[in-house]
This record gives C-alpha cells, structure tokens and sequence, in this order.
C-alpha cells in the first residue's frame, strides 16, 4: 500500500481486526422485513407504495444511476458490515457506504481506495464537512488502484459490498480515466473477496472516450460468471446510447 | 374486431365512453406519497425497506420478471384508468391490470387481446375463477392480433398502460408465438395510443426460436424514440443468455 498523504490522516483508522464476523445471506430476512414494514405501515392507514418508486424513478429518469445503486446497498448492508468503495472519486460513495455500515457496534469499516490523491483528499473533505468524527473513523482510504483491493483486506475480511463508480473524477483530469484492463483485474479481485450474498455494484459512465470499451469489459466479466454460483444483472437506457449503465452482481 | 366465441361472452362488456378522463402525470404525486407512506411507517416504528426489494428480489433471482412489470404497473396505474394487455396468454396480466384499475367509480377498463381463441377461453375461465362479477364486468376481451390495438379503442382513450409478453403461450401451442413484424406494428401503435405519462411495459422471452430477432424488433424501436418525448428501459440478466428481458417505455 502507498503511503497516503499527510491530510488523509485527519481520519482515524481503527483496526481492521475489529471487522464484524459475517452472517448469513439477508434476502430471505430483508423479505420477512418488507412484508412486515408493508403491514406496519398498512396498519397505520397507509400503503408502502414505495416497493419501486425507485425504480420507476429511474426509468422516469428522475433519480441517477448512482442514487439507485444507493437504494440497492441500503437493504444489502447492515450496521457493522466491511464494505470497499473501489473508487472514492469525490467520496460520496464512501458516505453513503459509511452511513449504511456505521452503528452502535463500531464495527463497520469502509475501505475507499482510488488512484488519484486528488480524489482521496476530495473525499477527505466531504468526510469532515459532512460526517461525524466518531463515524469517520471507520472509513480507511488507501492510495491505491481497485485492481489491488486485496493487498489492504485482512484474509478473513467478510466483505459485504464493492462498489465501483467507473469513469474519470468529476471535475478532475478527464485524460485520467479507470482502465478496461485494470477494471477486470479489479472485478476479479472483488469477486475473490466478496461474501456470500454479498453485492458487486458498478456503475459504468460510458459518454467519454474508453467508456463503452470498459463496459464490455465489465460484461464480458459478468457473463463468464456461472449461474449456479452468481447472479448478475444489467440496467441501461434504451434509447440514450450514452446514458450510464448499472451493472449488479451477487455471489449466492 | 373478430367475432369472439361464446365462451367469451360470458363477460359483461361495459361500454367504452365510460372511460376515465385522463389525469395529469402522476410520478410526482406518487413521489410524495411514497415519502407520507415512508413516514408513516417510520412513525409506526418501522422502516419503509420495501424501496428496493423487488428490484433486488429480480437481480437476486427470488422475483420473476413478469412480478416485477406487475409491481411497476402498481404504481403507475390508478383506479379508472384504462389499460391494454396486449398479449392476454393465460389471462394472468389481465387480472394483475383489472385489480388495479377496478374501483368504486367502475370507469376503470382492461381492454385484453390475444390472437388465439385458445388464450382467451383461458383468461375467461382464470377471470370466472378469480375475480367477482362486478370487476369482471370491466374487462373486454378481443379475439384480435396486437398490431390492431387501435380498432378496438376508442379514438379519445386515454390509455395509461399497455402490457405486452411476448413469445408463445404457457402450456400452449409453441409453433405460434409473437413474431417480430407485428410486434413492432403493435408497439408503433402502442406508441400512437399511450397517454402522456403512460407506460408500454413489455416482458420479452428470448429462450425459443425467433425470441431473439424479436427483442431485437423490440430494442430497434425504442432506441428509435426520442429521449425529448420518451424515458425507455432495459432490464436483463448479464450471465444467462436465455432470460428474459424487461423494456419499459415511458411517454414523457
């Protein structure tokens, strides 16, 4: 791991020994859990109707790619999971993952990990403009290429969540942009890492030069994944050849 | 309009003029009461997580595709409004649309096609197992190629949802199924008929012979619709080469 400069060591870093032990597969509890939120708020007079309001948001394209990525961690991660932001950029990933895995526990951890120290600084900022110091000390930023994600997991990290945002740092040097190739060794690595039932999120911003080149790396991933032990799934507009594309892939 | 057979008479036909007026969009309504409904059951103790389930619930396998059209129809859809299932089948997306227009004003309307007198007996005997008189009363079926949705419409029908399935019918003759040239005359004429803020949703399945070119026909025509009047969407498995596709167009 590079050595970060010195304005990332506003964060505190706690131990990664202290990385919550993994519990089982959610989906089935999260269903109970819906079925029962309908029911609460059925009982209180209303109707949950907000079962695909993001998605229709999307589809409307009233909600971005990444807010709907958003809504999907929040019923993947728990309090107290380990989860990785692959790539900072101007950190508000790294936040939404921090509110999603910061609880009473303390035992949450966000690794954000980007290329560009420019970045990293940029997410330091949002961090302490927008997040608690006791919160912020669960998020470890590491200089370093998402291809090597593995060089700052403990073995037995049970990582819930991988997020990656892929394309250039806005409002950055757009000629500094996430590789096809590094991207792969990325998504590979994530895959040897993520948990079962945990969640690949990418989203892939394909309007600048190499952007379409890097998605049909991610797809070409994602399909050489066998069925019985993955499950990918792939979101984009129909009828804006530049629009972003979601891409979801979930260990079993 | 093709005579229908006497099997299928056995549904009151309520008369067409009785269709609602059209409302205004209502993503924006429906926005604000997701908030109340979230708030509600925030205040009754629980949390709204419901957001994302079906959406994770599809990527996660748990949710077939037709469940997840069927829960975007949910809130796109009001009381009274009139609706079309393109592809009646076995009648299964006929009674998920009646539920949902059928309310105390009884304005609400499914008009039900299918080429085959075969898929129509089955959506009678489904409607005459499953659904009171009273609600079967508002849906007309019509023994009548997709492509000539408009014959049976009303010219000032303001149509808030069309449903297609497309491929062959369940349990059904395979030989016949949905073919390219006159799914695209349907959707063109889909597309004619579509209120402002309605919604084509189409669920097309790609594992027989021919289901290819025709998500192709499907992909070729709402690529060719301007992002200016038209939100389009596609949804797919990215490791499964034969699941189905979900495209949801949306009249700006």
């Amino acid at each position: 791991m590079e050595t970060l400069p010195p304005t990332l060591n506003l964060l505190f870093r706690s131990s990664l020994e202290s990385a919550p032990s993994f519990r089982s597969p959610r989906v089935s509890l999260l269903r109970r859990f819906f079925i029962g939120c309908r029911f609460v708020a059925s009982a209180a007079g209303g109707f949950c109707a907000g079962a695909e309001d993001s998605l229709l948001s999307f589809i409307n394209g009233k909600m971005k790619a990444t807010d709907v990525a958003h809504s999907i961690w929040k019923i993947v991660i728990r309090g107290g999971d380990t989860v990785v932001d692959a790539t900072c950029g101007n950190g508000y990933d790294t936040i939404a993952l921090l509110k999603l895995v910061a609880d009473d526990s303390r035992r949450g951890c966000v690794h954000g990990l980007d290329i560009q120290s420019s970045a990293l600084e940029n997410t330091c900022y949002l961090l302490r403009e927008s997040v608690a110091e006791k919160q912020r000390e669960l998020v470890k930023l590491h200089l370093l290429c998402h291809s090597r994600m593995e060089d700052i997991l403990p073995k037995d990290a049970a990582v819930r969540l991988i997020a990656f945002n892929l394309g250039y740092l806005p409002a950055g040097d757009k000629a500094i942009i996430t590789k096809p190739h590094t991207t792969l060794f990325a998504l590979q690595a994530a895959s040897r890492i993520i948990a079962s039932g945990g969640l690949i999120s990418i989203v892939i911003y394909i309007g600048h030069p190499g952007g379409r080149e890097e998605l049909e790396a991610v797809l070409s991933f994602a399909s050489s994944l066998a069925v019985e032990g993955w499950n990918c799934f792939k979101f984009e507009t129909a009828n804006r050849s530049t629009g972003p594309v979601l891409v979801f892939i979930i260990k079993k």
